[in-house]
């Protein structure tokens, strides 16, 4: 309510930019005003809330709203709570198909369209960028939309947007995908699960994450654009978002059931999120490694080729044309041949190539062992926040260059990783948390 | 963000009046920003949410930041939908004794210091402004205090209005007491459990109405105003807040655990909650109502006054004075000998007379029996919301006026109620919403 005249008269209205772009009218419009009537199934949510199982049709209706930006924060908050309460296996599909039924879906022509997602959590793991090039030098559709960072130092989407442009119209991702197989491409642009997009912006703040809304968030975008084959990698460890097997093996079968109902097929791979992948953490570091592995350099991190050279394996069994289990053999050669490199260059110069130089920022500071030892473990949660400190992934070059790794014997005074920033203050920030604790463990 | 440097500096921050008066600063002060973090018990709210129940230390830091309005609407909505998924007892304890510690709370010079507390729901119940006259006129100290209606047509703070002042200042009403030995004020302006006040403006937007955070709204609120004996009315009806008998014996227990635990005598007495008590709904006609059962008016409705002693009984039976069972003979002879008139005429003038008339609205309509036959039942929620679309609360004299009770024999176009207003436009919606369903079955 603004009692000032003259900001706005009193028969008229103000709002805020969204609001007026969501309305889709054009200023000095005539309008009629009248209380904003709780949608419906807000009583679908109270049921829930009182512990009921919901039919489909009830979820239906649910994300229906909540896709229209028709539910408050603290409607969803609701939702989202009473969910992590318990929601059955079923209530999980129609969950996901809800959130596909309400946005955009991409078609492809053909029969296989594979796709490969990780669950996130481990910083540095830019499988993605590798596996990608791989599958499509192999002569898979791989059409691979990601999201930008939320809360880790860096996305897929933010990692090759340090390669190339990655704001793709529909039509030109459509396109790239018809002449080289695969995109590489941030899918906020497409408007896959919108209600994805509405649910997270309240689940991140109040950091909920429950394995059902993770398994519907990311079904949901895969089905929506159009995938077939997927295949999901679960990383588990200490610090990983998944910490026991037994958990591991909850997970995966929701995964599966989920997927299978919603006629996508899915391999779920376990791999080892004891500690970081790769050197880099931060969107240049981590492009450098990637482009490091593709071209095969010598000194590229072994355990970020490994793992992608894994799981572009398992994708590449997906098709019905490769011997069963050769995909692994198939994968190092197109990786060993310089095809996949090939392939990324054609489809960064496709995207549109960046110009920008694959540098760290130029302000560093080393952190040190406190003690000589053999390193035992590194903390995936304590490094991404040090990074994000640093002010990746907005700030490119920011970020971290690990030294050490599991494994590694360090004398008192080693340097066991560098933090890289553009600005004083990121650098402050993050050197004033690595003092706190640095994340490594040293016995 | 604002963009027009006529409303507001580049270096300048703007407020809404409710957020500046919370600041307590004078305009032009300097100040300097940084982006809030978030509350540290949020963790614990995270801890609740994944099932776990919470120590008594987690609960008081929660209700703390709670009271100090550092969560927002979505982070209350998650820590208030996660407590409906399970409380223990102790939880709920816990939770009481937090949100009297972080309010205000009223001295006593009595050792006894009743209370009588009704948990709602049902229309025209206005038993309280005569027990207290009631139990003022016997001599014991009743400092009652009522909040305004939030979802009702009525709140007994509402309805006292009609006849005195209720805006009582901590100090005017410590007096009024001492010299009278009972008030009915509006609690809102003392500040007893101020958390409660918080979490009411997320939990009736949701409709979440739990019995843990009924009961540790009421006992918080009870004890912060210096009650030791409290008599509450649970009224048990098929549209009631409480439906079964199990669910009333259910919040009886718990009511008598936290109550122990907070060093609160407590009686609970279950009522017939199966249709509104009195004609009168809304603050005029049910203040017109209760002066009627003071006077000893013929006419007077019965139920309420028969409702209302048995109450002042109960109250009265903590009297150490009172011979066993023998407070209801004593609240029937202070209404009848006009002891309670007396006390109530001079609690009104001690609170400020009010000249307004008692008169229903102007406007008027008559809902009509479609058919003859016995009224077998009366939807409280049905006529609560007729009244409440007349304009009630609000509108003082808004509401509706019951010609026919249950067990009323009625021919086919005979007078069910009539709706008062003062505006035609509540009028036309509480007739719109009687014709829907008039809330009256006829058999």
């Amino acid at each position: 309510m603004v009692d000032d005249p003259t900001m706005i008269g009193i028969d008229e209205i103000g709002l805020g930019e969204q609001a007026f772009q969501r309305l889709g009218l054009t200023e000095g419009t005539e309008v009629e005003i009248a209380q904003a009537r709780p949608p419906a199934s807000l009583e679908f949510v109270r049921r829930k809330i009182d512990g009921e199982a919901l039919g489909d049709g009830e979820i239906a209706a649910i994300i229906r709203d909540v896709a229209s930006h028709r539910y408050s924060h603290m409607e969803i908050a609701a939702w989202l709570v009473a969910c992590a309460g318990f929601m059955t296996t079923q209530e999980t599909f129609a969950l996901t198909r809800a959130m596909v039924d309400v946005g955009n879906r991409l078609h492809w022509q053909s029969p296989l369209v594979v796709d490969k997602h990780c669950i996130g959590g481990i910083p540095g793991n830019r499988t993605s960028m590798i596996v990608v090039p791989i599958v499509a030098a192999h002569g898979l559709v791989c059409p691979k939309t990601s999201s930008r960072a939320i809360t880790s130092p860096s996305g897929t989407a933010d990692t090759m947007e340090v390669l190339a442009n990655v704001d793709l119209p529909e039509e030109r991702l459509t396109a790239i995908v018809a002449e080289h197989n695969a995109v590489l491409a941030w899918g906020g642009r497409i408007g896959l699960s919108p209600a994805d997009d509405v649910l997270i912006a309240v689940e991140r703040p109040l950091r909920l994450d429950t394995m059902e809304q993770m398994v519907a968030s990311i079904i949901s975008k895969k089905v929506a654009a159009g995938s077939t084959h997927l295949v999901l990698d679960i990383p588990v460890g200490p610090t990983a978002k998944v910490r026991s097997q037994s958990d591991a093996v909850r997970l995966r079968k929701l995964f599966e059931y989920v997927s299978r109902h919603m006629g996508l097929t899915v391999k779920v791979v376990f791999t080892d999120g004891a500690q970081p992948v790769g050197r880099g953490v931060g969107p240049v570091m981590e492009a450098r490694d990637v482009m490091a592995v593709l071209r095969n350099e010598p000194d590229a991190p072994e355990d970020l080729r490994d793992h992608a050279v894994m799981l572009a394996g398992h994708v590449l069994d997906f098709d019905p044309a490769i011997e069963g289990g050769k995909g692994y053999a198939r994968a190092l050669e197109l990786l060993a041949s310089g095809a996949a490199l090939a392939a990324m260059e054609r489809i960064i110069a496709a995207q549109g190539a960046c110009e920008q130089q694959l540098v760290p920022g130029p302000l560093w500071y080393e952190v040190k062992a406190a003690r000589a030892g053999r390193t035992t473990a590194i903390d995936c949660e304590r490094i991404a926040r040090v990074a994000r400190q640093a002010g990746a992934p907005m700030d490119k070059a920011a970020g971290i260059d690990l030294l050490v790794k599991v494994g590694g014997i360090v004398r008192a005074g080693d340097v066991l990783y560098r933090i890289h920033a553009s600005s004083q203050t990121g650098l402050d920030f993050a050197r004033d948390l690595a003092s706190e604790d640095p994340g490594y463990a040293i016995a």
